[in-house]
């Protein structure tokens, strides 16, 4: 068994990691802290973890976090730096945090406005390379909801040169995606049958990630236009990415791109010709679907994909990172069934 | 491994059975049918089922569901007689149709305006004596996700003596309770942002299944008064109840009644004091939730249960069944963790 | 033109009363104040209020609000007291909290905890002599708006003597009934897909407000069973309300009581036979839909009734209250189309 | 008064119509007509149009909705031709489908795969224009709810020269768009909690009207790349558009170029910087928020606009060119007033 704390467990990213670690074969759950919470059951702020109902959250604390084999970090970010420091490098440290995402210190400074913490590993294996940077790994960079969802549709026609590195990403995501910070505009009143972007304009601070993880696959600097949308659901996000086709590209050159990276992932579903993704097919799944279509007239490559943000987009792809780093099988406890309807 | 087929399984009914059996370990899924659906594939009707995407539901018939240790109906009511006939006395059939729940044949004739199939053992483990009734059999009736949550909430009251034999229902149900059939009032223009009744004034078919329930723990006839309510959601009923308070109840009367006949049981949990069901926390599980307040100026004890109407209410009330049945670990494919925000 | 002021109007119940007055022919819009969003603009707040998006809210003072003819409070309870003081007799002042709605002292304290301001006339013309209650007023207390759906439901049937004296209410209402408070369960995460009761077992403030309508009319104390259950929709309450049937009650004689005392109401309409309230049919209305069913069995009469929770559940019955004080046409500014789907 | 005949009442759109209508000092009800839904009440297809609940829907034929001044129709494409022939010249023919909405009669073709019935005026006052094409008009083509969506964010960017030719646009759309008809995947169970794209790659009807809108101002031909998804809400049209920037394009000069063209105008708003469109803040209302931004990194200037898509995108968008085409005052009936939460 895996011993295994969780650092924010009483958030939503935190809640997904012990739903999904109680059904984890090899896990062991161990330490639960908080922050605000800390001292509350499980079962007051997350209703739905029956089994730990009676657990109590205790205070993050690098001692609380102590002796375990694996530490969950689902924090607000700065906070995972210092933590992990006090870790020991032993332990996996699976960060669901920005903090060591990008590679580019001038990026973070920009977009976070503090100093650049460092790089980690980064947690979407199914990226060239991804899964080979992660094998035994200690520490992991759980890569954004948005760049999980957007970075898995586009990097296979940049693998393949199909497209030009200007990409142009309108995806709309789940509340949850939010946390449960208590703002005005997160309230149910507002949120039920409405929809509206935020951070327009290329101010989100999944820009650079998704900007980082195209370029790296299209050996050139990919320049993304991407606009997050709020949408009336808790869970989900559909992310709609087109690119400016190559000449000579066909719908076969597409389709083919995405099977042939595609075609031996566990998590990862190129749908049958006519069939969309729809992120009710993947609540509380670590699946991916994706569809691509070739608009010839506008001269464009549509891709689509949809996931579960708090599972493949957050804590779905850290146990399946995890899952690599200790060389377990890699879909363990984890599944490509969603909730529906 | 146990070998079984689901009939109907292009329905909600069908596809939750299917999504636990994908997660039961002893389950070998074999014949897949389904009726307009026949001849498409498991992943144009249910996507979110991605393991059997490349599946085919076949026509329901005798023959396509012979050769299997375990056949799930989740049939249009009246179909189920026909096809368990032909099944073979050794065949575990559970019945998620509305059948053989009913024991009195007037009742039935009375509701479904047909002639009565016979009763079968009813698939609630929870009721007084609903385990040993299952133990064994090869004919399960599985309740009515409303009976279930009604049930549930207050028999122990019935069991404990503490109400008078006149209950007071109203439950909501997500529109999944209304299956996959096209009626222009299902559609999510109309259901979302709006809630409306509907089989009002004793009219709806789960009331004499209620009363069936109720009456045999009280040991008299307890009437029930049944408002069913369509709420927009897709998944969970919330079932508030109430009865009569007996002279001399107290709420740690009340609560004890509870705790004494849900302590030990592995789905339904009684919450703290101050605490209250919700759909939310129990979507996609078995786990039923429950608490009680006793208004004493209302001279009434008032029950709420949550449950998840695909989960515990069909398809997982199914597999537990089916699992006490085949004497293995009641709980096996099961879980008490809900999907959640 | 009437000159109005409306105090609280950054809240949704305030935003609805300027809402409705902005449709309203003699209405002009005076004064708008807030408590923490003072000094923000009508359109940060109430992006819904184009006309007003450039008004600035003011903070809640006696001189912000005095020079007007008409001042809608929209205030914590306990505010409204000694604004109201400050006002004058001569200026109309319609409070939508609760602390004039209780006759009596003892009640208020109980659910309240806190001294009774005393009791204004009380804001529901449907009821028997309602109407009269409210015409040349100078202070008007808007009904709560379970009280409005609740009373609108039953007290035909008291006053008809068909029922007795002992009502049970499940009423499940929108979010925006708890107001725009900054609450982990009101956050859209928890609050889409999920439903869950509140104020359980007697407890909820209503309750004595709706106790004291029906029993205005029996002619004896009515005691009700009422549970709130916070539904996932912006709008509307659905109020499932019935009593015990006195001996000889007929499906008739209930229909005929209910047409009897709504047949000339503007907004209060009995539906055809077999139709059902939807809150959907009534969102942004001022209309109560309202249908019944005498359930044999169970000796119960069940009574439906649909509104909007802003509207008719508040700032319609205000707007409605304040017409008839005046002497305008009752139905000034206010409709009985629904917002659908 | 205007005598006002309505053919397709009992769809969204008719019932959007009627609804504005009832609300218009200067309308005059006539006939309503449905196709299978002919000879039931207009309460029990429309329960929210109450003042018209008795109502009853007759055929549609041209005697029926002869002698009216304006007939509205509300139609599956390819009714209008033979239906308008028959009602004269001077009679307003207002139609809400797409027959008369192109001008390139191959462009129809392609799309809809019938003969093209001709052009009409376009109902779309705020563009260059347009206006003055609807004055005196007795026909008139409502646009299309995505189109008017779109058209307003972008044509302002291609009147300024601000843009290349070559949009991208992702637009999500409430489930009233796709009107009532059954069908699987707009039942509430599917729709709740999910969004799903359709009509990927250029092949949806709304891209040539699109086309057509942006060319004219640009005064070349646009390319758009145009995806629709399906949101989880009955109503809305959030449209995010973006296209590349010309050089030396400035934030100022964007916002510039919207402000010049829709500063007089009564319901399209710029909102102030720093907000964002939302869909809830327009339920209703014929209002249009839109917002820009320059994403200079990425080399695009990205609009948001919402609306309506029942009221501005369709029976709103058709009452003010109807006002328009009568010579009366153009906002007439209708509202910038949202009804929200």
């Amino acid at each position: 068994m895996v011993r295994i704390a969780v650092a924010g467990a009483s958030g939503y990213a935190g809640g997904e990691v012990l739903r999904l670690l109680l059904g984890h074969p090899h896990a062991e759950i161990g330490a639960l802290t908080a922050d605000s919470n800390a001292g509350r059951t499980v079962g007051e702020v997350q209703p739905h973890l029956a089994p730990l109902a009676g657990r109590v959250f205790e205070k993050t604390t690098p001692e609380v976090l102590a002796g375990h084999d694996v530490v969950f970090l689902a924090l607000p970010h700065g906070a995972s730096a210092a933590l992990a420091a006090e870790l020991g490098p032993d332990v996996l440290v699976v960060d669901c945090g920005a903090d060591f995402r990008l590679v580019d210190a001038g990026e973070w400074e920009r977009f976070y406005g503090s100093a650049h913490a460092g790089t980690w590993p980064y947690g979407l294996p199914e990226l060239p390379g991804g899964r080979e940077a992660l094998r035994g790994a200690r520490r992991i960079a759980v890569p954004g909801c948005y760049p999980t969802a957007v970075s898995l549709a586009l990097w296979p026609l940049y693998a393949a040169g199909l497209v030009e590195p200007e990409a142009v990403v309108v995806a709309a995501s789940g509340t949850s995606g939010a946390g449960r910070a208590l703002k005005p505009h997160l309230l149910g009143s507002e949120v039920m049958g409405s929809m509206t972007p935020y951070g327009v304009g290329g101010v989100h601070r999944h820009v650079p990630e998704i900007v980082q993880n195209l370029s790296a696959v299209a050996g050139e600097r990919v320049s993304v236009s991407f606009t997050p949308v709020l949408a009336p659901m808790p869970r989900g996000i559909l992310a709609t990415c087109s690119a400016r086709a190559k000449s000579g590209v066909t719908a076969q050159a597409v389709r083919g791109a995405l099977e042939k990276v595609y075609g031996g992932e566990e998590f990862v579903r190129v749908l049958p010709e006519g069939r969309w993704p729809s992120t009710g097919a993947v609540v509380g799944s670590n699946a991916v679907q994706v569809q691509a279509a070739y608009d010839e007239a506008a001269g464009r490559v549509v891709v689509v994909s949809a996931i579960d943000n708090l599972t493949k987009g957050t804590a779905g792809g850290a146990v399946q990172s995890m899952n690599i780093a200790l060389g377990l099988p890699e879909g363990l406890g984890l599944s490509t069934t969603g909730v529906a309807p």
